[in-house]
């Protein structure tokens, strides 16, 4: 039995941060004393962990005395404020937000694709975007058997990816649409319900949106090939939760849709739902609650055999954050890391 | 003026029939008699067209004495019936389905993109697949730039696609789902409200849909070139009308976004609509209603100036089937040939 570990959740009132208290319950993680930090907003609040209420404290430079591990389930502006205190008073910082990643100082991890990055860990460890997530976790067993050369990747992502408000916004929206009503955009700059919004994160000069870059240079660092050449297009879709994403792979040596099937079945945290004469392949409403990528729809290209093309979903609120900070945080205690 | 014409539509009841009426009164296309065909579920009917009520009648072999141009609005079974009788009473047929689309001796029109193949139809003229139409719109100013060598299409198709059942589905499915209730799937095999189907037709021995072969073979069909690659995801998502496309286009001579975009802007039925800056980028609620295919996030791929990626949107009911069925008459009376 790990000893117990000082907890700390910053953001911990929000989506991830209440499936991330979700994930460590059911899965034993090892929490001694809990801390529960959030904005002035929630300060006050209480939430139950394992048969007690705790009060949420607010999320300050001082508030890490004594904390082992600090996930950070909050915005990119709070992490850069807050983490590097975090790591002052000692403690690991497991962080959601994308503040972290591309710093070159700082492992950004899926446990089950570069577990070996957390060995370098200098007090921070970056969990990626939560569609490059999802995307890697399929990638990796098929870079072992070739060098891959590019992705194509066409992401469905839900709205739970915005957060609480989103998810709020798409249900009134959908309310107000179906009673033949004006939807009100407020979280999002166009109506989401029944519509779809080729825009998360803003635009770069580029032409990319902020997730397309994400996914572009986080696969790069995670698969630790920067020759490999993504191309994304993310897109708002009208769903509550799960990420969905159409990849096209080309690999350097031509696979075939057998092999690769094979590879990603026999892969950690990969489910293949591939039988579609059954009417077996992932959708959103299967993966919602469930930690793997489920993959299906894996098919031969019709004219070139490096490519290969599949489809595959994934709950962004677990394996996108919270249960990939905890797998991270689980894989630190293993290797006596933390 | 030209001279009017004696029309039968055959399924004038259905979403695209009822379009297409629409569409034939805003383009005061020359109708004479009208002819309003249907299965027995709607004879008796009486449908509005230009001030009179017109009822329905059975669509049945003897149906088309004396009709110059029928329109087939309805399934692949009924124009594999019927097309042959109304083509033997000395009607042309413009047929949406999918019964004669591949077939040699069909030409399969898109009118901004290979009007010269009507020239040689023998009674029947195919319009492709909606989303293939909203496709090759856009391929086709750049395929006049240089040979197209692969097209990788993830497509985000809407309800209307399926037809009004689909469309109440999506209405029923959406309420029950908001008033915490469980959706009964009937049309679709699984529950659409605020879920994702990668699966549009029925599924191929080689992994892809009846829809995604549609996008591939029709594609080379219409464009010309037997040796474009294309690969597509078809995927049904819970928006009622327009479909979606992101697009990734490979080139033999390397284009880059600014040529692509200026092509786009000045081909016919394109409108561009890609000023990301400003928020704007084609979205569903936008395009219904229209008869433009709205492209835009144009960007050039990070990598390898031979790609181009861009997301595209039209009323599937309207430039995918309808419209285009209608713009085919017109410009066969242009060429003297109906």
């Amino acid at each position: 039995m790990p000893k117990p570990l000082n907890v700390a959740v910053v953001g911990a009132t929000g989506l991830v941060g209440s499936q991330l208290l979700n994930v460590m319950k059911e899965r034993d993680f090892p929490v001694g004393n809990l801390k529960l930090l959030a904005s002035s907003r929630s300060v006050g609040m209480k939430v139950e962990f394992r048969g007690s209420e705790i009060e949420v404290l607010r999320a300050q430079p001082d508030a890490f005395e004594g904390t082992d591990i600090a996930f950070f389930c909050a915005g990119s502006d709070i992490s850069r404020e807050l983490a590097p205190h975090a790591v002052k008073a000692g403690a690991v910082v497991i962080d959601k937000s994308n503040a972290f990643r591309m710093d070159p100082d700082v492992p950004l991890v899926v446990p089950e694709v570069n577990p070996e990055a957390l060995a370098d860990h200098k007090g921070i460890v970056a969990s990626p975007n939560c569609s490059t997530i999802q995307m890697v976790v399929a990638l990796k067993p098929i870079q072992l058997l070739s060098r891959i050369e590019r992705v194509i990747v066409s992401t469905y992502q839900a709205v739970t990816g915005t957060g609480k408000e989103a998810a709020e916004e798409l249900h009134e929206q959908s309310e107000a649409v179906l009673a033949g009503k004006k939807a009100s955009p407020v979280v999002y700059p166009y109506q989401i319900a029944f519509n779809l919004l080729p825009h998360i994160d803003s635009f770069w000069d580029n032409g990319f949106t902020g997730e397309e870059m994400k996914m572009v240079l986080e696969t790069k660092k995670i698969l630790g090939d920067d020759d490999i050449q993504v191309a994304a297009t993310t897109v708002r879709v009208p769903v509550f939760n799960c990420h969905s994403e159409s990849v096209s792979v080309k690999t350097i040596h031509p696979l075939g849709a057998l092999r690769v099937r094979q590879a990603l079945a026999s892969a950690p945290g990969v489910v293949v739902a591939d039988e579609p004469s059954l009417g077996i392949y992932p959708m959103p409403i299967d993966a919602s609650g469930r930690d793997e990528v489920f993959v299906g729809r894996i098919r031969d290209d019709l004219d070139d055999p490096t490519w290969v093309h599949f489809w595959l979903v994934a709950d962004n609120l677990r394996k996108g954050a919270a249960t990939n900070a905890v797998q991270i945080a689980e894989r630190m205690i293993q290797e006596g890391l933390l």
